[in-house]
């Protein structure tokens, strides 16, 4: 190992896939890392796969750590020590560690896990005047971290600038003419030029909240094409590589997604093993971290609907229920399987694709209004064209589509919903119908489609002026004396009608 | 008013239109009721009321209190003192206030209020030693709490030995022999004879969240007849008063229950101002008390499958965004309005009924597996079987269908999902094509029905022995490292194939 006697300028405590990542991806763009671990044999991992990256005229970049108070040692004040640990307690227990080692009060501690936005408001309180708590959370697994990522920081302004210009080199860039990621995954060789994909968020735990909204869109995203695969290998019979095929087609089109590419590549692998798909050998339970049930769960509390979000959660979990399933499958009937004609499956696979999008579009609708009910709620200033844009390169929902969001946000940053913009609620109108064909299709045909179908029923839902409310209400007001509004009455105005007496009358409450 | 020196058996505090009810309810069951509220009037109108219900052979029964102290002056000891307060804050300040005005520790406070279960945990052992805080939940509305309505405890086991013959005698009865609820809704005569809408339900907390559960249930069922209407009246065209003819032949079926009822009710109930539907008058804006976004919350944080709830709760959310809506319904486009013949639109209102039982079938099952799944988590024995029988009278899903619940349970306590059970199974593989007939139509006229639609593709995933979540898993393995199972390895053995190398190997985690 080589002798390193220079400060850093970053330490970095974690050194999982994400840190090791991220640390690499630091040293890369120049900046010397100081780099720990309790788990030793991950720190001389680090260390040296950066002696092996490292071109040969540079000087080393990466100096391991044996503990916290050695991190300190080493790092050129005001420290700057990025955390990768898993969310919750283990957070907290580094920080406690840091305090002990001597941390000082204008250190800045950048947790980069997937915290709960809430624990990061707290924790900024918490920690005052011991150390600046910082977070910036950071989507684009492991090859994000480590070429570029998209990176949400919040919390205090004065911590942002300091570590804004490593934040900028790290991150993923977009070619700022055609809004396109600009890929190149070669150590040694970061991407300098193009607009960064990272932007300050707002007050602590705002970049968390974007994060995990940006996860909840994760989710559903996943499952419209899982769903997609099932309605193409059970509804038209195909083989995990010809649907590879498709996603590959569709990838080039309206559909591109970062999700869409890999979808493709993970149905044409061959699995090693039995040289069978893969696909077909992975087990069919899905597991989650947490991230898109909190979306889940702050879309109910605020009172924003994100049906579809929720229904992609709600998905992993039937999938989890294996012996469930196994056992009802036997029990609950379902329609005969269709044989459609050539031309029929082309048409099929047309209207999925454009169910897909359509879909899709609504998803982010979701997530963005999301956001912005909850920024309205917390009182932060959130730029919504300026989130799309982070969001076009490194991270996992990265997608031509976010170009067409960036832009109806900067025609007018104050959209209620997406399905408002222009360029969305045309698109839409046109293709409803190609999507409709393939709901109907999934349900005659028995092929789950949660996430395509409520879909549908969340644009129908805000397609109508009248919506059935007004009998709930009246159901309200008839077995709770829950009152309602009239049509013919200034809004606010409560009625009552004395649904138990014999003569119902009506009274102003 | 009536001299009244005898000692009280209960107390009442909040006499809003629950507590002055439950207070009457009791009253007319022999014991008599010492009754508090903030606000005199509804202390004098309480009193008022039960001298004129009372019959005059009998000696008044209620008595009013100026304050908390001359209320536990009034009453027996030990005390039992029933709140009917607002759920948050104001539960604990009348808690302060009693302990205040000298309460012991062997009083009984009893929390009839829609409290977050959790909060009553914690209120359990706040109040430990200074008295016994116990809950109650109720369900039935205004005249359920007046002439008997379900009700659910739970906390100490001793309380409620000693409040039960009290909580036997308000509750809604259910006649043995046939499972139906004995409904008599007359002052000074109430129904003595049947089986009590009352079981203890467990400990702390777990009456609550049975009520929680219930309200769930509620609001999916409440969401689901809203659903059925606008399909008559935006897919056939009919009015109110004809789909309360429909509401009130279904009635008489498979789908009986008292939502129903009463939603023909409110169909065909006139509007005093104009003469015309008063349905038509109401806005259809949708308020909630939470219980309903409690549930899907609490489903998404256990990872029980609850997506007919969670869509209801949505549903709520998207009527309230009214303007949103007036907005997008002239920029979204959707089907031209489909005219049937007499023949299709019978056909269409005999799917219907199909759909709605059939969806309906899926959202007890969810509220049942939730149940389950928590009582599991918080090592709650409940009997399930109790829960269905304390339903089929008294709350607001009573319905014939709960008689079927209850055989269900009876016959295997530990059915994991209501789905398994025959009755269910075969019902539902009979009428799912009509079920499907309906969401196809509804999805191609463009009319929302988010709960039938949901619920169908819940069935359809639970027949799938297959989902697509092992695309899913490889999706995750590819951008997180994230490891799948394999199905020809033993479960739990994690497994990750390398992606990012050009030579793709799989490795044993």
């Amino acid at each position: 190992m080589t002798n390193h006697t220079q400060q850093s300028h970053v330490g970095v405590i974690g050194l999982g896939v994400m840190g090791k990542n991220l640390a690499l991806n630091i040293a890369d763009n120049g900046y010397h890392v100081a780099v720990f671990d309790l788990d030793t044999p991950k720190v001389n991992a680090a260390v040296a796969q950066e002696e092996i990256e490292r071109k040969a005229d540079t000087a080393p970049r990466m100096q391991s750590c044996n503990n916290l108070t050695e991190m300190l040692a080493k790092l050129v004040e005001p420290r700057v020590i990025v955390l990768s640990v898993p969310a919750g307690a283990p957070v907290d227990g580094v920080c406690k560690s840091l305090i002990e080692a001597g941390i000082e009060a204008n250190d800045i501690v950048i947790d980069t896990g997937n915290s709960l936005w809430t624990d990061t408001v707290e924790r900024e309180a918490r920690y005052k005047g011991q150390f600046i708590f910082f977070s910036s959370a950071v989507s684009g697994g492991e090859v994000g971290a480590r070429f570029g990522p998209s990176l949400m920081p919040s919390g205090d302004e004065k911590a942002w600038r300091y570590v804004e210009p490593i934040w900028k080199a790290i991150a993923a860039k977009v070619d700022s003419t055609t809004g396109l990621p600009i890929e190149r995954f070669e150590p040694g060789n970061p991407v300098t030029e193009g607009e960064p994909c990272t932007t300050y968020i707002g007050p602590a735990g705002s970049g968390h909240y974007v994060k995990m909204v940006h996860n909840g869109i994760e989710y559903a995203d996943m499952q419209l094409i899982c769903e997609a695969y099932q309605l193409l290998s059970d509804g038209l019979g195909m083989s995990a590589h010809d649907i590879g095929d498709i996603f590959n087609a569709w990838n080039k089109g309206i559909l591109n997604s970062y999700l869409m590419g890999i979808s493709a590549e993970v149905l044409q692998q061959a699995d090693p093993l039995t040289g069978k798909p893969l696909v077909e050998m992975i087990l069919d339970k899905a597991g989650q971290k947490g991230t898109g049930l909190w979306t889940a769960v702050s879309s109910l509390q605020i009172g924003c609907p994100a049906p579809t979000i929720a229904e992609a959660v709600y998905a992993r979990a039937v999938s989890t229920q294996k012996n469930l399933r196994m056992q009802l499958s036997s029990k609950l009937a379902g329609p005969e399987p269709v044989i459609l004609s050539e031309s029929d499956k082309a048409e099929f696979i047309t209207n999925l694709e454009d169910a897909l999008y359509c879909a899709k579009v609504c998803c982010y609708a979701q997530g963005f209004q999301l956001m912005a009910m909850a920024a309205k709620e917390q009182s932060w200033t959130l730029d919504f064209a300026e989130i799309a844009k982070i969001w076009r390169a490194g991270c996992i929902i990265r997608a031509t589509f976010l170009q067409s969001i960036t832009q109806a946000y900067q025609e007018d940053a104050n959209l209620a919903n997406l399905l408002m913009a222009d360029t969305f609620s045309q698109t839409l109108s046109q293709k409803h119908f190609n999507w409709r064909k393939t709901v109907a299709a999934s349900v005659m045909q028995g092929i789950p489609a949660p996430c395509i179908s409520s879909a549908i029923a969340y644009y129908d839902s805000y397609r109508c002026e009248m919506l059935p409310a007004n009998l709930l209400q009246g159901q309200r007001d008839f077995f709770g004396s829950h009152t309602f509004e009239r049509t013919d009455k200034p809004a606010g105005e409560k009625y009552h009608l004395d649904w138990s007496a014999k003569e119902r009358t009506l009274s102003k409450v």
